[in-house]
Formats: C-alpha cells, sequence, structure tokens
C-alpha cells in the first residue's frame, strides 16, 4: 500500500488520487488493447476518442461557447508571454497589461519585445498586497487586448472579479485557479492555463479561444506556435504531449463527478475560509493580502519569528505535510490548496498549525 | 496480468516493459516520499536528482564530450524546424538543408521562412528511394550551418554516414534513430531528438548542441525557444515536462542495463537484418529502398497485391501485432521496431508474414 502525504506544493502540485490509481491500473495496458496509453499514435481511434472527450468535458465544465476554440498546446504559460503577442498583437500596435506580481511582470517583460505594452494597472502602490481597482486603470484608446493575471501564484494574490473592457479582448492567465469555480468565459477572447496546478501533469497548456482571434500572427511566428494552425489541426500539427492530455481528461472526468466547477468552487471557498480564519485569529501566522484579493489557491504566510521556519518546515514534514516553503523570491510560508487537496488536507494542516503555535508561538 | 501486444507504431511507440511497470509501481509514491513524481516541484531535491542522473546517463551513453550541453526541451522535432534557425540563423544569410524526404523537406519549409534556404542534396531524381551520395551535394561556401534528417521515419531511408562539412556545424535530426547504434556526437554541432521514439514519451525533444553555437539567438526568438536561456537554467528557465524527462531516464537506465549503445546496435541490426532478408526473399512482400540506405528503424513494405492490405492489417490485429499500417501519404505497410522491440516481436511478425503469404500469396 502507498503512503500518500498531503503535498501543498504550488506546481507541478497535487492530483486527485483517484486519477492516479486508474492511469496506474491502466498504465501497462490501456482498456484491454495490449498497450499503454503513450505508446498510442496521436492519430489512432483510440487516442482521437481520449482527446475528444477531454475536450469535450472541458467544455462541459465551463460552459464554453460553440464559438471558442479549446486549444492543447506545449510550452507553458510562460512560452505563451511570446506566443499570445506573435500572435494577437500586430506589429507596432499597442497591448494592455496589469501588473499585479511575479507573473503580471514576465508576461510584461516579454510582451514589450514584440510591441508597445501599456501597464494600464499596477499593484505596485500597494506593495502587491492589494489589486488596483478597475477605476485606477488607465487603458489604452486603441489596445490589441488586455493582459492580466487571475491568480498570482507567488505573491497569494486573485482576482474575484472580471475587468470590463468593453470591445477590446480580454486575455486572462488562468493557470493556478482555473476550474476553482465558475467563470463566464464568454467575458473573455482568450484564457491560457498550464497544466500543472488544477489540469494535469507539466508539459502542457489549455488555451481558450474566441475564433475570431484565430489567424492574425505574425509573418515569423513558428508554425507550432500559431494558434490557427494549432485550432485547424485539432491540436495535432506535430505529436501533442500525449499522456499529459489523457490525463488531464481523466482528471475532467472526475471534476464532472465532483458535481463539477461550481460544486468544487464552494468546496474552496470552505477551504480557503479555514485556513485564513485560522491564520487571521493565531498570534503566530499572517497574512497581509488585502482580504478581497487573497487566493483562493495559494495561501503565502509568515511566522511572526523567522527563526521558526526551518523547524515549522521539518516537522511539517515529518507529518507528511509536504511543501509548505515560500517561494524563493518572497521568503515564508506557501500552502498551495488546489481542486486536488481536500478539506481532510486543510484539517490537517490546520491541527499541525495550531499545535506548533502552542508548543513554540 | 496484463497482455501487452506487440506494438510497431512509429511514434508515440512502444516503450521497454520493464520501464513501464517500474514507473507503474512507484507511480503513486515515488521512493517513499509520499507523492507521485508529476506531483513534485521540478525545482525539488528530488526532481533534480531525477533530472541531473537522467542527462549524466544519456552523456555516458553517448559519450557526450564536455563542451556539449543536453537540454530537455518542449514542443518537439516540427518545433525545431522554426527554433532552430531562430537560434543558429543570423539575419539575411543561408543555411544548407538535405532533402530526404518528408520530414527533411518539412525542415526546409520553416527554415526558409527565416532566411535563404540551399537545397544542398536531395533524393528527388531517385524518387526518395536512395539517399544523395555528398559528391552529389552543392554545398553553400558560406552556410551558417547543414541541416539533414538522420532517418526518414515515413519513407524508410537512413543514413549510415556522416556528411563531412569540414567546419560549418553539421545540425541532424536523430527523432527516430538516436540511441538505436553507437554515433560520434562530436562530429555535429547540434542534435535533436523528439522523445516519443527511442527516448520516452512525447512532449519532450533532446537537444545537444555545442556550447560556442550558444547564444546568437534572434532578437525576436521567443524567450522559451532560446537554446542559451535553456542551458543556462538547466532546461528549467519555466516548468519542464516532468513525466517526460523522468520516464526517459528510466529508458536511458535501461540501455545502461542493456550493455549500451554498442549492444543495442548489434541487437537492432540483427533485428533488420532478419526482417529485410524474409521481406527480399518473399515473393508477396517488397521494399524498394537502395539496399545501403535502408532504414534500421522503420521498415516500410508493400504487399504485391493491394487488395490484401485490409485482410493483413486484420489478421495482424487479431495476432497482437499493432500499428502496421504504412503512413497515410505512402500508404502500404510499415513496421517501426525501435530500441523496445526485440527479437521476439519480429520472430512473431516475420512468422505472420510467412504464414499470410502462404496463405493468400
Amino acid at each position: 500500500m502507498s503512503n500518500r502525504a498531503y503535498n501543498f506544493c504550488a506546481g507541478p502540485a497535487a492530483l486527485p488520487e483517484v486519477v492516479l490509481r486508474r492511469v496506474q491500473d491502466e498504465f501497462l495496458d490501456w482498456h484491454k488493447k495490449g498497450l499503454s496509453v503513450i505508446e498510442m499514435s496521436h492519430r489512432s481511434d483510440e487516442f482521437v476518442s481520449i482527446a475528444t472527450k477531454a475536450e469535450q468535458d472541458l467544455r462541459d465544465l465551463l460552459y464554453i461557447p460553440s464559438n471558442y476554440k479549446v486549444l492543447f498546446l506545449q510550452g507553458g504559460a510562460s512560452q505563451q508571454f511570446a506566443q499570445l503577442p506573435l500572435n494577437l498583437l500586430p506589429q507596432d500596435s499597442t497591448a494592455d497589461y496589469i501588473d499585479t506580481g511575479i507573473w503580471g511582470q514576465k508576461a510584461i517583460k516579454e510582451a514589450s519585445r514584440y510591441g508597445y505594452v501599456n501597464v494600464a494597472g499596477t499593484a505596485k502602490p500597494y506593495y502587491y498586497h492589494a489589486i488596483p481597482r478597475q477605476n485606477e486603470w488607465k487603458l489604452s484608446s486603441n489596445a490589441a487586448y488586455v493582459h492580466y493575471v487571475a491568480n498570482e501564484t507567488i505573491g497569494g494574490l486573485e482576482f474575484d472579479w472580471v475587468p470590463e473592457v468593453g470591445d477590446v479582448p480580454l486575455v486572462c492567465d488562468m493557470s493556478s485557479n482555473i476550474l476553482s469555480r465558475p467563470i463566464d468565459v464568454s467575458k473573455y477572447g482568450m484564457i491560457y492555463a498550464s497544466a500543472q496546478k488544477n489540469i494535469g501533469p507539466s508539459g502542457m497548456l489549455v488555451n481558450i479561444i474566441r475564433e475570431d482571434l484565430l489567424g492574425c500572427a505574425r509573418l515569423l511566428c513558428p508554425t507550432t506556435l500559431s494558434y490557427k494552425v494549432a485550432a485547424d489541426n485539432s491540436s495535432m500539427y506535430n505529436t501533442p504531449p500525449v499522456f499529459a492530455w489523457y490525463l488531464s481528461g481523466l482528471v475532467f472526468e472526475w471534476l464532472k463527478e465532483q458535481g463539477g466547477v461550481a460544486v468544487i468552487g464552494k468546496l474552496n471557498k470552505e477551504k480557503q475560509c479555514m485556513l485564513y480564519d485560522f491564520i487571521d485569529a493565531s498570534g503566530l501566522y499572517s497574512n497581509s493580502i488585502n482580504l478581497p484579493d487573497r487566493s483562493w489557491m495559494n495561501v503565502p504566510f509568515c511566522l511572526a519569528d523567522d527563526r521558526l521556519n526551518e523547524l515549522f518546515l521539518t516537522c511539517a514534514d515529518e507529518r507528511g505535510l509536504l511543501n509548505l516553503k515560500g517561494h524563493r523570491l518572497v521568503g515564508g510560508m506557501r500552502a498551495s490548496i488546489y481542486n486536488a487537496i481536500d478539506i481532510n488536507a486543510i484539517n490537517a494542516l490546520v491541527s499541525y498549525m495550531a499545535e506548533f503555535e502552542k508548543e513554540y508561538g
């Protein structure tokens, strides 16, 4: 029997155990076909059925309108930071970006290599502890699109509202909060999310794009990075990452079995409430993010005395509470509590934190 | 118990069963750490040890000199067709390409978007049934590099010699024959190979590049596509495809246990000899590739009567001999016999082909 720990890693992150068990069971011999899913031609009937079902389940989960394409791409969100302007930012034109933290800034830096970037809103005046309200933003009159990061995995900030940008396409990096609660896809021109948090294994990215935005790629955009080429070829212009696609499909299936995104959203709300409430009530732990902007997915917190950090992590490890160390750029602690982290894990974490505070606080 | 078939798929292709069993065994709980390898941070000590060992084992297997970097990238060979000129072909300069079939042509087409391509040699006069000898090539005096495809997976042609290009960097797509027999890495400027044939699951590519070629990327090369950025960050500028990297490492370990590339090369020679000898001696099957240029990895063959094709495939499937259908662009049959296909599989295939010929030939 395996002895599974509680894994609070920010990504690649914990996945539902029941999904992992199913992958394990059918790993050598998928559906009695005599081969592993990773040994199948991506153009075989078997894999095409896996791929098609994954897309349909994702469409069902997010109520994706029929005028949107769903693409399964390689390269992750960092690659989108270039791929997005290569596809949607015509030469010598402007895009609006919102700076809410490290990921927002990375997107801005890369896009600036391809065109004019107007930083229309920034969390800098708030030391990245609050998301700037829309009435503080200065959107361009002629932006090709407006880009923002829905959830800053490192800082622990999350939008709980959708920017209003009129007819300008709204583009959102949802890498770390897609499928965590309901969204209205029709408000977006494009949503992208790397898989390794709420979707599946690393090495894949899901892109949901409104059809009218396809076909404007720059002349020198690599063919493998063209959204239109991907859309025209059902994400199989070249060999896709079959394992990540397959496993993501099983996660989508699991989400449907849980009752869908509305149900999982209620659970996520409960989980984050329990953790933040405990932190706020404690004398040892703190989180200084503006309350309405706190992330449901990534909960950074500090100990009142930094000298306790190492001990906190060591004792946590011994209890099977893994990967609570904060990102190297910000220090402290961080508990990432994506969909696959259930309420038992939060209970175990809070119990441990309470005991630790009692002993050393 | 699983019932594994003989899988002659061109890619994603069969992998060693012993490797798949190990992945299955440790899938839920890697080395008693309480989590799956796909749930680990790529920056954790555990994953870094996996990644480092994989690289070292590959270096050992191919005797890669220390002045070469080994990169684990995303996107596959099709992406390299753009990534290569973006990194190694300065604006307004020329690269030499050799056209030996469909993959060579795809590389040429994509590179032509980024600079001048001189098709220095082509198999066209031989109807792609023979590789043009080097004395027929017309190399440029000023090429940034010379590119060729070592093995044409669809046509079934393979170089059994290394082009002599003097001081010009020789760049080779070895996607479908890397690790199949010994090579002299020092003759190359860069070797690349997508994983899904002789290395591991799809979604990853191995790039072996001489250090002096790093750092010349074009201004508009996406950061995630820069070889230098990948080299400077040990292929972890962004989240890598951890599962493909891990499994590839297990394949490298398995190859070392088999005795390394020299031993596997002898087995591969034996395997292809057995199959081609049988085809040449038969009255029903034929392969028309020039003898010295026949691929050791992909063996296309035709039946004397095309009307027998469907029956041949159906009966093969019933015997657990899968994926023998030729590529849609060329028709006929194809047996891909990469490293993971052992001599028993070739025996089973030849026995079946002999019986089929006796019955219907």
